[in-house]
């Protein structure tokens, strides 16, 4: 008997997951963890930065006054009283004419209210002369005028990254809250599914839904358990459902989800009381896709084609694991480029095609990554972008502007060009 | 006495380095750990896929020829013999108008050559009624359509993403040759730095440089082993860096590089007999950043502000940490973008500005993340990109095309709006 399913449209679909993805709770880590992971409290100075008046430069400590009448014709002369190295602090408090030789970085002696930078300067055998007049405040870092105590610099939900991970340093964060990461249990469904060591037979083919989610997971910094249930059967597949349920946040099954025979995810969904927030969505590939939620915990049944499992995960399921993981940003990224070949398959449901992004100096440039039935295992590797086709267009023109979503943007340049 | 030092524009700088940086050695992982990896063989297509004639939807495998004579007034009548799930292979070779009920995936049974699809047929007591016509290999995943056996899908040199796990585990490629991964040391040297748990003290500041740069490293998958030698004397920095040396591939010290009297890695260098391939670079910040090379060994001599620090380990220590790694696209991601807001200051040295890139409808825009100065820690924080702003000009107005570099591309979108 095959079941009705009512398609959903795309934004819909993620607009459903969305409301009932909940943020994971709070833990904290250590500085040397917090990379990559989501801030769960805003982030404040705790200090002023500069934390006192330093030097920027390598130079001299002087009272700027003294400098008021220097010229050309008239330099005038300093005696160094004091060195001061990056760390150190000087005892010594400038009386007039006197100058503290200073490192980049060394804290302000008393009395001193500007920094004489070194090359303008001739050594003399007290110390130095100068034709530089300076103001009070000239050359130096105040105290303050980075960052004051109590400013916010990042709101939680920000993702830490290597520069937010220099200002947790800076201000003593030894330990960050962050938001929990979710965990994800695979189970790939299907009887047809050898595993990667295995030889062909010429009737089933490996599994390679699996291994591209574990990916998929960890690319966005989920951890991604394996559960191993290959026989089509109920209350073998239902057992392993409920079993995963117990020790991970989201289930997520690939295969097995055909319109067919031998579907069994709705009646597992009913077997354990999920809740199915949609079983059919109006887009190809992937228009099987299935989301079901119980208590909190999604199941997401993902086709057995590798393009449609693949945009199934980045479409639905990573927002969801980025939600829970409180980030505030939980979308792919998104652009807009010019489609570089014609596209000419009549869409009846919104097309998301396996694509090749390229940035040019005219901007983003976009064509399929060749093959792209939803089985094509060949385009999946040879891709970095999904290609947005929206439905109702009797096909697509080269030059035609076209929506971009990323999936691989930090892949490097081959050639360097400043 | 300060040490004289001779600018080389950043393209030459980034040129000698790359040209004394040398691949590692190959090692095999197994597929579960090759994710990010780059890959040290071509990835070759090791069957035909499909391996075998299937089936891309749930129907019914008959015999072409026999659907010839079909119409809505002569519907012609098949008997199913036998069921073929996914995995599955058929003992029966077709007979005429017989048929054989298949899913989608499975092989095709023997003397069948298309398959009809389940809509197009009416149920009957020994099988089914259509009025469809078929062709020879309608409705079929014909062998070797997507890939051919011994076809190259991708050269070595590329970074193992989600999708080219997919087709590693389709391939059976349970191991797989890629690049080792460097090691790199860091020291972080000079007096002034405390630990990010220690209280300040009003002349010290926390180590921002160091978690900053494992950080960087881990955002390229490289790890990084600290080396602990705050203290600024020549004979203890020497053998930290000996000793570094002989366990990891690269060594990157921060701070202790300003000109002036505390700098002392250029007598290090002497000291450990190693090649200074520049110790001046024409930027802003960062212009005494020095890179040094012994025996295929890179000494990374990072400025000790955030910001100089920062780009210099994007600009010179990653490229050569890519390509020790395989990795044939080892530059930042480049693109151009519309400056936002004017940016005045007059430019001897090439000048890299921490900034907020942004994408919109109308291409990308970027901004100055905030106070610029080289020790500004706020703008490190806030920035996901570099921009290039080139010497000579005086100055550059809103909306100048410049090049940015970008440094955290992944972040995703705060909504969806497909």
């Amino acid at each position: 008997m095959v079941e009705e399913r009512h398609p959903i449209s795309v934004n819909e679909a993620v607009e459903k997951c969305m409301q009932h993805a909940i943020t994971n709770t709070v833990e904290s880590v250590s500085l040397h963890d917090a990379n990559g992971r989501v801030l769960a409290e805003d982030l404040i100075a705790t200090h002023d930065v500069p934390y006192f008046d330093r030097s920027p430069y390598d130079g001299f400590a002087i009272r700027a006054v003294d400098s008021s009448e220097a010229s050309e014709q008239h330099p005038i002369a300093f005696r160094v009283v004091d060195e001061i190295g990056a760390g150190d602090r000087s005892e010594v408090k400038l009386a007039p004419f006197e100058a503290v030789r200073i490192m980049t970085g060394a804290r302000l002696p008393e009395g001193a209210d500007a920094v004489l930078m070194l090359e303008r300067t001739e050594e003399t055998e007290e110390g130095f002369k100068t034709s530089s007049q300076l103001k009070p405040g000239d050359n130096l870092s105040l105290t303050g005028e980075d960052l004051r105590e109590g400013e916010l610099i990042l709101h939680k939900g920000e993702t830490i990254t290597p520069g937010v991970i220099a200002v947790l340093a800076t201000f003593g964060y030894a330990q960050v809250s962050v938001y929990r990461k979710p965990i994800i249990g695979l189970i790939a469904t299907g009887s047809e599914l050898l595993d990667v060591d295995e030889p062909l037979d010429g009737q089933r083919i490996r599994n390679s839904n699996g291994p591209m989610i574990q990916a998929q997971a960890n690319q966005i910094n989920v951890e991604c358990r394996v559960y191993q249930a290959t026989e089509d059967h109920l209350s073998s597949l239902t057992h392993h459902v409920q079993q995963a349920l117990k020790e991970v946040d989201c289930v997520v099954t690939t295969g097995g989800v055909s319109v067919g025979d031998f579907d069994l995810l709705p009646a597992v969904y009913e077997a354990i009381g999920a809740e199915v927030l949609f079983n059919k969505v109006a887009m190809r590939p992937g228009s099987v896709t299935t989301v079901a939620v119980k208590e909190g915990q999604f199941l997401f049944g993902l086709s057995g084609n590798p393009s449609a499992c693949f945009t199934g995960f980045e479409l639905f399921a990573r927002p969801v694991l980025k939600k829970m993981m409180g980030d505030g940003k939980p979308y792919l990224p998104q652009s807009t480029a010019t489609l570089d070949e014609p596209f000419k398959k009549y869409n009846p449901f919104t097309r998301f095609v396996r694509a090749i992004y390229q940035e040019t100096v005219h901007g983003g440039r976009i064509a399929p990554a060749g093959f792209n039935k939803s089985n094509a295992i060949s385009s999946i590797a040879r891709s970095n972008a999904i290609l947005v086709l929206p439905d109702g267009s009797e096909g697509w023109q080269t030059g035609d502007k076209v929506t971009v979503l990323h999936t691989d943007r930090m892949q490097g340049d081959a050639t360097w060009t400043n």
